[in-house]
């Protein structure tokens, strides 16, 4: 039997614009891999009336009812009133709960004072099914009724994605006949329409395993799902629509289950005990941000130069003065030897760059907008890739960054370093 | 009369969680500057029948319909064809936007095809007002029905930001009786139990204006918000609030009206013709890539370098090995050797350094997480200040950086150097 869920975000930071829904993004994606469909997101205010309105409107139409936020101690526990009411269940007390957040105080703030208001959170619906939470004060639950599942998680965004991974999946993948899998592989070089028009008739045709395209800022994740009476048997569905989806677009697939570029090109660099940096013009900074956006990324990063001017170029990367003033400062060669200047300067393996104009208006030599060179310097040589990003500072700078380390990645892993399957 | 907004975004793309509901963010804020209410963010997939639903769900709770998406030539006009049968109105073929449309594809595509399903995007509802968009080809509308404002406007979120902008608030303002006002003023350096503390009793008293704060990545905005017959009169009421907030906060308070920290740094350093640049080891590029998000930075930012290892420290900045060994990477003295170093190097006027532990895991000396030293180096000397950001290591990144600019700030202002009012 297939599952409907709807998700309801409890907060009136959410209805003032204060915080994005990041919660309802995260669960719809991890309902989506467990093959659970999800038709509505509602986001209320903390207001029990219209809680409740949304919660009845809910329960009417899923079969699955998941809360995001209002558990904190300063709300009144909003969110588990309203669903213990509608739902007919009374509030219990739950000491393990109880000292699981004394416990949590006494970890975290060394003796402070634990205030009264906090016991509040251990008060939760009877007969429920506890979701401890390890990452913060407010335990969450699951409960059945009258054909219902409602799971209640925290709402801030670290505590509610590690909740739902390991509280709330558990939990769901038990409701499911059978199990679902599913497996992302993520592109880099193509675009969406030209991935989608490539795989429509394919995808058209496929019922069990589905394959599904998602576009992310320059990247294409692809999406094989499976259902099947146990996980052995999904994943040996999903397996000949791997290899076929990996025959056509080949080395563009930079990997399965990961979460970015970066991240594989980090585990990479550690296999193989090499280190990296970079020089930026355009992308000012976002190679290395993103890469030490990674935690363990001080194994293998030494460092990098963000050169904005001309004199940064010449002073720190040792870029010739000749080359800025022949070819200008976006040019195939100055992000040559930016790259190796990058190397040398760092002294470390590998090293890339990338100069281009990211906009809003061409440079002074008239180099239209979205015109970006990206190289990499090994111990072998340099290569150079030159890209067009199309308009938008953000986008051009974005692309850049990935083809940075995508160069990265192909020379790692001994590819061709040109973008192509 | 008070007005009740309800937000519909329609999209599958939302519900397979492939895209935040950044819409509704951006439009909460804008409608709360404007006083209006709203209760409700609805997400509904590109189905008809559930998109109608949602919409019968808000016309009986709200008076003024904001839906976002579905306008696109891809998606049939979901969004028009549903909003229009809802409220009883025929689409008619809108010459001026189908001219609107050819144009717009003339200028971007610069003769490529336009395909006949883009025409779609020119049937709007019979005697709505046309929301032209100078930012894409789908048009937004707006009309009134059975006492209900209905507002379409395109799904991606820079053109939807444009079109309520410059769209959609023209025509909500004339809905108002009289005028809304708001204005707020950004604080760094406080945290928001602080400030709300502080100010809670304050803003208990108020009606009009109202008074109120948001929590915004370790600084908090404060919002005033006024009703009155007219623009002029809504000033006068906000004038003396924000006086004695001003009062309370001084120069903890950055802005008003303004949208970062490194926006203000940006315009100040124009203004006084200096620039800038940044050594930065914990923060990892975030200060040059926040900086250079800006549109025009190239006017005052030279570079940075990403001081990630020792041995950039010590080759690239110049921060003297003694100093290392002695004291860490993460100290007062190389945190001040690192600004001079950067400043030196670079060749700029103003150069801030941030070193620090960003964690996850203590430094090899056991400097704990979250301990920073931030520095600002200047012709008159260098200015040091330690921080603590507590745990997160996106948190402590985005504070590091933030210190930095709040140091070039006060610097640029001829402010005490110390974080205090």
């Amino acid at each position: 039997m297939s599952h409907t869920a709807e998700l309801i975000a409890v907060g009136t930071e959410l209805l003032l614009g204060n915080i994005a829904n990041t919660d309802a993004q995260m669960l719809s994606q991890g309902l989506s891999r467990l093959g659970i469909n999800v038709y509505y997101h509602t986001v209320v205010g903390d207001n029990p009336q219209r809680l409740q309105a949304a919660v009845e409107t809910a329960r009417a139409r899923a079969d699955i009812i998941i809360t995001t936020g209002g558990l904190g101690p300063t709300c009144d526990d909003l969110t588990k009133n309203i669903l213990a009411q509608c739902f007919g269940k009374r509030l219990v007390y739950h000491e393990p709960s109880a000292r699981r957040i004394e416990e949590y105080f006494r970890r975290l703030h060394r003796g402070g004072e634990m205030t009264q208001n906090n016991y509040q959170q251990a008060w939760l619906p009877e007969g429920c099914t506890v979701l401890e939470n390890d990452w913060g004060t407010a335990p969450g639950c699951a409960f059945e009724a009258d054909g219902v599942h409602v799971i209640m998680l925290p709402g801030p965004p670290r505590e509610c994605s590690a909740m739902f991974r390991y509280r709330a999946v558990p939990y769901l993948e038990k409701l499911a006949d059978g199990a679902i899998l599913s497996r992302t592989l993520r592109i880099f070089g193509r675009g969406e329409s030209s991935v989608e028009a490539e795989l429509r008739e394919r995808m058209n045709q496929l019922e069990n395993p589905t394959l599904a395209p998602y576009a992310k800022e320059g990247e294409v994740e692809l999406r094989i799902t499976a259902r099947a009476p146990d996980k052995q048997q999904a994943a040996a569905l999903i397996a000949p629509v791997e290899e076929e989806v990996r025959a056509r677009f080949g080395s563009l697939i930079y990997g399965a289950d990961v979460t970015s570029l970066e991240e594989v090109v980090l585990s990479l660099l550690k296999q193989r005990k090499l280190t990296f940096g970079c020089a930026e013009s355009c992308t000012g900074g976002l190679i290395a941000k993103r890469f030490t956006d990674l935690p363990g990324a001080s194994a293998v990063f030494r460092g990098g130069v963000v050169s904005y001017t001309d004199g940064v170029k010449r002073d720190v990367l040792g870029v010739p003065q000749a080359l800025l003033d022949e070819f200008g400062a976006v040019s195939e060669p100055v992000a040559r030897a930016m790259a190796q200047g990058a190397r040398q300067a760092l002294g470390c393996d590998l090293a890339v760059s990338a100069t281009g104009v990211a906009g809003p208006d061409p440079d002074e030599r008239g180099t239209p907008v979205g015109l970006i060179f990206v190289a990499l310097a090994t111990p072998e040589g340099v290569t150079v890739r030159q890209i067009t990003s199309g308009t938008g500072r953000t986008r051009a700078r974005t692309i850049a960054a990935s083809h940075a380390f995508d160069l990265l990645r192909r020379y790692l892993t001994g590819l061709d370093l040109r973008l192509r399957p």
